[in-house]
Order: structure tokens, then C-alpha cells, then sequence
């Protein structure tokens, strides 16, 4: 019998997250304050719990999850590993495909990944209200789910287009008890000054996060979550690849490749980070970061020191960046508009350890649509990313006739993305490549450091 | 360590279908002609294979699963069995709840178990197109899937208020390649009678039905494809009791009482069957089918001969009926909405050998929540109905401080009616029952038998 789906008890949850701080062959650079220091982690304490700044700045390779959370990752992990079989065979490739599902989460996708982990650690902090932003929604509602399993009350700041356009996920928030606003809204300072400067924003992430940062800046009672880029992010979605490997050793298999969509880089280093480990062990393993052409960081941005946010509330970060005031094309249909990525990611990038490749968007619905009459779920666009890289890698192996072995990460289904699907049928939407002249201008507007 | 998931591997998945009708009191009572007399199964060649008419007539207890259904199975198959422990914690109830959850298929519901089931015995007689009809968009989702992993055509006629108003199930069954139409259409009789007697007719499942059903009558390359109602299709899904069945074994289990909604009767056939099987070897257990209030027509119908579709194409079936011409009334969120059910449960029924209740719409929405707040999945509306009834039996237990096992069946999850919930925190939504007077004068319409 060909086994279809590969699937763990619940007693092979991993016990730890991977640090890849640990195998990086330097240590990642420090975010800078305001003055172009680094800042001590303790700056940190207004808006995140101690656990988590000490994770954020750990070079310990394994951290323990604690037991509170394996028992929430219980509602939905071990998340499935599928071979693509169909797949394979519609595309008559001879390069074995496998992807592993983080679409069984109550919320959708890999998200509540973190969601739960960042609630827990406030919730211990005697902390008793979350704020966060969130775009299109997989991490708002992600971290509505979380704050309702561990008791915190959870606000969100959705960016405004997506509020009015998507209200879908706005119903799950609520239904998970979140409290949601569109941004930028009246009631923080970074708001006002974005609708003062353009009463009709219809707000972008970076505008989203200045708010939520804020307001938990500004009250005791209340903490910030960041759905990605973080450190302490990347290693708690180390889960999915730790699950991966153990799923790939029962059926005696390793990846040639392994390939996940990015934005701000949490789905990336999720499945990628612990393949990074054997890596750095000397292993050969090709892991590949997949962006849009339309929000290109890794692939066009500039290695450079930026701030996380529009207003520049955050500390700078050493990361690939598009410039903190990008904002994304509205022809985009997905997710992964971030404007900066993941310092731990950037870094790999830099030192040439890990790929990148941008992909237009008009050959990721192909794909995604490809998936779904094979493989019968119909995934994310942002999951689409990835889909059509691994496809093409299977066509590669197909040209040569190759033996291959790809794994890419099946970040979420599309359930909530219809619309986009239903646009892309009616010839709806367009490939866009971010201009080169708005990246350089953007650029100057960079922090000057140092 | 408290157990949470009880997964299955996939060479768990059953090799047989349960056919309840082995251990039956009596045997069913047989679908009559247009003249009131038995109709021979081989009447059905016109739109079904034969290899469904012998399980439609069959009385063999066990019927083998072919391989390519198993193997089309794989793709979300065996589903988990989740002990429901944070939901009994916010119960503060004595009782376990165990529930099965069939929205892991990618279609969300448990509809593509008897989808693939019939995809793959047309495909056998040499069929190359489905016909087939859908309300919110299950079944329809389910049905085109099934032929896109067969490789046969679907086209679905879906009920014309949800095609406006539930456009994203439209666009999955679009995604995996299925042709949609808004019924009433004018490609039919049936459609072009009713158009003619109300050119706003909204549709309803039974006028969809009629054209599904005229459109396979008079194709030679298509067949008529149904999800629910019929003993085949509930024999289908006797995969779900089945497997909940050896996962409840795994943790040394059984239920006390057995629930699922009930609309059609698949869903609640599927779970509970295999039950009955050992009711009707002695055990006890309670199984218990749960209908809206706003179409109760196991508790409230009557047990006779009747149509299966609006326009009165079908053969007459001996079930509990609310009349052919039965409309379902607009307040109703959910689907559940068919005026008749499964002969095989209606009998056992009417030999009060299973139970049934009706539940007003705000209790089950208020459940629904309560579900999504301590389990993290948001149930379908109809599933809500499931809900609310394993939630009165566990907060009975408390009240009497029983220790007592509850098994319900999770249908599907509700990712595309958060519109419903939408209205119903909106309070939009109202409690309605189906007027007994309404009821008789459909009784007075029924076709005259013998």
C-alpha cells in the first residue's frame, strides 16, 4: 500500500523548540535604539514578557515548550505530512514530492504556532490583555484563538482594506471573543497621524503595527504580539520542521529541497530552521525562501538597518527591507507584504546559505489551482508561493530526469481567499513587479545609523 | 499524559461499508412507481450505475471498499476522534464528550465520503459526467471534487439564493474544475415550469433536485449523483461510526449516547449505524438524530410515501416527510433544510429504535460558540445542531452527577458560514418553528398510494 499521509501520536510533539542562533556561523546583529546602540533586551520589558525577550536574544540551540502548550498544540499537532502522489503524477515527474500541512489548525494555518506559545508566556506574566495587527487576517485571528485558549482578552488591529473587504476573519476573531478595529483607527496617536496625512488610508501593516505597538506601550495591563519576523516567532514555528523530519525518517526519506512562501520569514523558518541544523552538521540540503515579485524583499531589497513598523516605533533591525514606508500594490491578492523579513532569515540570505526566488502572481494561482484538482485542498495564496516553486522543481527533476526529493510547506488553506480565487478565473488579476526607482527611493528614507 | 487526539493509521482506514439493513428488524420498505407499485431496481439504470443499485437494495451486512476509494480516502481519512476536555472544563460536567470530526476532508464536511464512493462506481460503468444539485454548496463542493479525483465532468445546479449569497462554495467546486448554475435555471422542464410560475423563484433543494435528475435521465454520459437520503449514500458513510468505533476502543470507550445532526440522514447514518449494530446485539446506547425546529421533520412530519424532489420525478420513499412542496423558511442560517429524510432512519425511527429532537437556531448558534471557544474549531451550522445536544446531555449529567459518555459527530466546519455568525452576534438571526398547519395542508398534496 502507498502511504498517503504520514501522521504522528501526539506524544511525538516535539519537547523543544530549535534555536538556529545555535548553528548560525555568526551571531546575529543586535537591534539598535534610537541613538544607533543596541538596545538591552530589557528595553524590550513595555510591551513583551521576560520569557520571551530571553528566547528572542537565546544562542541555546534547544528551548522546552512548555507543557501547557504541547497541550494546546494537542487541538491541532502533529499536523499531517502528505506525499503528493497525485501531484507527481499529473506532472509526470520522477521527483518525489511531500508537503506538510499546517491548514488543520482551528485557525487555518502555521500561526497559532506562536499565537499559543505568546499567550501562554503573558498569561504567566500576569498579563491580561494582547495586542497585535494583523492584514488579511491569519494572525489576528490566530492570536484570538490563542488569547480565548489561555484567558487573555485580545485586540486586533486589522488594516482597514481588509476589514471592509474580507470580514470573514473578522467573524472568526469575534467569534473567538477578539476585539477588532480597523486601522489606522482614531484611537492611537500613530493613527491619527496617518489619517491626518490621508484621511482615506486604507492602512498597510506597518501603519497596524505602529498602533498595536502603542497601545501596549502605553498600558501596563497589556502586551504586543508579532505573528513573524521575530526571533522568539521563528523558533516556536520550529515545530513544523522537527515534525517534518521525524515524518520523513518514518518513511526513510530526507529532502533534496525544502521550500516555504515568506514574509516576514515565521513559515519559512519554521520548516527550514531545523534542516538548517544538519546543514550546519555538513549535510546537503537546498532550502529555498519564496516571495512575490510585487513585495520582493529578500530578492531586490537592501541589507540594511530598518524599523518594523511605518511610524518607527520599533528598533531598527538588521534585515533585507524594501524601506519601512512600502506600501504593498493593491493589485496584490495575498498576503506576504511585509516590507522588511526576518533578521535571522535576512542574515542566512546574506551569507549565502539559504536561496530566495520571487514568483509573479498570476503563475502561483496556476499552481495553487494545479494542487487543489490533484491534491484536493485548495491552499492559501500565500501557500501558493511555494506550491509553484515546487512544482517547478519537479518539472526541473521531470527535464533531467532526476530523482529528487522535495518538501515545501503547506502554510494554510484558502477557505477565506475564495475571492481571490474567483478573481483570478475572471482574468482579474495581474503579475506586478515592485519598481526598482520606488526600492531606491524608499532607501533614502532609511534610518541612518551609526 | 491526557490524550486529546486519537488518531488512526492509515491502514486503519475500514475495508468494509456497515449495512445497517442486515440488522434491521424489518426490512425497508421498497420506493414505489408513479403507480403505486414496487419499482424494480434495474428502473434506476437510467441514472445510477448498477454497482449502487445492488447497494441500494442489498441487505449484505458488510460491503467491500474498492481500493481506489481507500485510496482516495487517504487524502484526509481516518479522521481524528477528539476528546472534548476544555469544553467539559467550561461545562463543569461529570460527563466525557468525544467528538469525531469530519471537516478535515478538503471539501470541510463529510459529503466527499459518499462523493468518491459514487465518482468511482460511475466512472467504472463508463460515466463521464455527474449531475447533481446543492444548497449551500456541501454536497455540490463534494460531488466536484470527487470528480475531479475520477476524472469525470460535474455539473452542479446549485439552490439560486445561495449561488448570490454564498459565492466561495461556488468558487471551490470552480477550483476543482466543476460547471455551476443558478436553479431554477432554463436548461431544464423543471427548471423552465417553476421559472414560469414564479420567475423569482429562490429555488429550493427540491427544485434543484428535479433538474439534476431530468438532466441524467436523458444523457446517456451522465448520472445522477446524490448526497444523502439514500441507503447507499448512508451506507457510505458508515465510515465515520466505524472508525470512531476503534478509536474510542484505543482509549477503552463507549458512548452512552450517539448524536448527530440529522437533515438528509448520512451524517447522522454514518455515525450512529455501526452503533446500532451492537444495540442490536443487546448493547445499550442511545442514538439520537438532531433537526432545526424550522424543518422537524422527523418530529413533527409524517411517516409516508411521498416524493424526493419538488417537481415529482423521483420514486415515492416511505419516510417522514414535511411534503414535496415543503419551502424552507429564509431565516433559517443552516442547511438541514430538505423536506424528507433517509427511509432507513425514518423507519428506525418510526420502530422507535433512535431518537430525535428539534433545536430552536439561537441555542444551537450559542453552542456552536461555546464549542469554538474551548475547542478552537467553528463548527458548521448545521454541526451546531449536533453541538447543542451533546451540551444539554453533558450539562444533564452534571445536574444528576452521572458519569456518562457522549459521542457526537463534528460535520464540518463552518469557514464558509461566517456570514451566519456574523448575523447571529448581530442578532439578526431569530428562532422559528415550521407551523404545524402548514405542515397539514402539505399533507393534504402528498401523492395518493395504493
Amino acid at each position: 500500500m502507498s502511504q498517503t499521509k504520514i501522521v504522528l501520536e501526539e506524544s511525538e510533539i516535539p519537547t523543544h523548540w530549535y534555536n538556529v542562533v545555535a548553528d548560525m556561523p555568526n551571531r546575529p546583529a543586535p537591534p539598535l535604539g534610537p541613538d544607533g546602540k543596541p538596545i538591552p533586551p530589557q528595553a524590550l520589558g513595555a510591551i513583551f514578557p521576560e520569557a520571551l525577550i530571553l528566547q528572542e536574544v537565546s544562542g541555546e540551540r534547544w528551548i522546552p515548550i512548555p507543557e501547557p502548550v504541547r497541550e494546546a498544540y494537542r487541538l491541532w499537532r502533529p499536523s499531517p505530512l502528505y506525499r503528493a502522489r497525485r501531484l507527481e503524477q499529473a506532472l509526470g515527474t520522477p521527483a518525489k514530492i511531500y508537503y506538510k500541512y499546517e491548514g488543520v489548525s482551528a485557525a487555518g494555518s502555521h500561526k497559532p504556532n506562536t499565537a499559543v506559545a505568546q499567550a501562554y508566556y503573558n498569561k504567566e506574566a500576569g498579563i491580561t490583555r494582547l495586542s497585535t495587527e494583523t492584514g488579511a487576517g491569519q494572525w489576528g485571528s490566530s492570536l484570538a484563538l490563542a488569547g480565548q485558549l489561555f484567558g487573555l482578552a485580545v485586540r486586533v488591529y486589522m488594516v482597514k482594506v481588509s476589514y471592509e473587504q474580507k470580514p470573514f476573519r473578522r467573524s472568526m476573531m469575534q467569534t473567538w471573543g477578539a476585539e477588532v478595529y480597523a486601522s489606522p483607527t482614531d484611537r492611537t496617536e500613530s493613527g491619527r497621524k496617518i489619517l491626518a496625512a490621508d484621511p482615506a488610508s486604507p492602512g498597510s501593516l506597518g501603519i497596524a503595527i505602529s498602533e498595536a505597538v502603542e497601545e501596549a506601550a502605553s498600558r501596563k495591563d497589556t502586551n504586543y504580539s508579532l505573528g513573524s519576523v521575530l526571533n522568539h516567532v521563528l523558533l516556536h514555528q520550529t515545530i513544523i520542521g522537527q515534525e517534518a523530519k521525524k515524518q520523513l525518517e518514518k518513511v526513510g526519506d530526507y529532502p533534496d529541497v525544502v521550500i516555504a512562501s515568506c514574509g516576514g520569514g515565521s513559515n519559512f523558518g519554521g520548516i527550514a530552521f531545523p534542516f538548517f541544523a544538519d546543514k550546519a552538521a555538513g549535510r546537503r540540503v537546498r532550502l529555498v525562501a519564496v516571495e512575490p515579485t510585487s513585495c520582493p524583499t529578500l530578492t531586490k531589497g537592501k541589507y540594511a538597518y530598518d524599523f518594523g513598523d511605518t511610524v518607527g516605533l520599533t528598533p531598527l533591525m538588521l534585515m533585507y527591507t524594501l524601506g519601512h514606508d512600502f506600501m504593498p500594490p493593491g493589485i496584490h491578492a495575498g498576503g506576504l507584504r511585509y516590507h522588511g523579513d526576518s533578521p535571522l532569515v535576512s542574515q542566512l540570505y546574506h551569507e549565502k546559505l539559504i536561496e530566495a526566488v520571487a514568483v509573479p502572481q498570476l503563475a502561483t494561482f496556476e499552481a495553487g489551482v494545479a494542487f487543489a484538482r490533484a491534491e484536493g485542498i485548495i491552499p492559501a495564496p500565500e501557500s501558493n508561493h511555494a506550491v509553484r516553486v515546487a512544482i517547478d522543481e519537479a518539472l526541473a527533476a521531470k527535464r533531467t530526469g532526476e530523482p529528487k526529493t522535495i518538501l515545501f510547506n503547506l502554510s494554510g488553506h484558502g477557505h477565506f481567499d475564495m475571492a481571490a480565487y474567483d478573481r483570478y478565473f475572471a482574468g482579474e488579476l495581474e503579475d506586478y513587479e515592485y519598481p526598482k526607482e520606488a526600492i531606491e527611493r524608499s532607501m533614502q528614507r532609511l534610518p541612518k545609523v551609526g
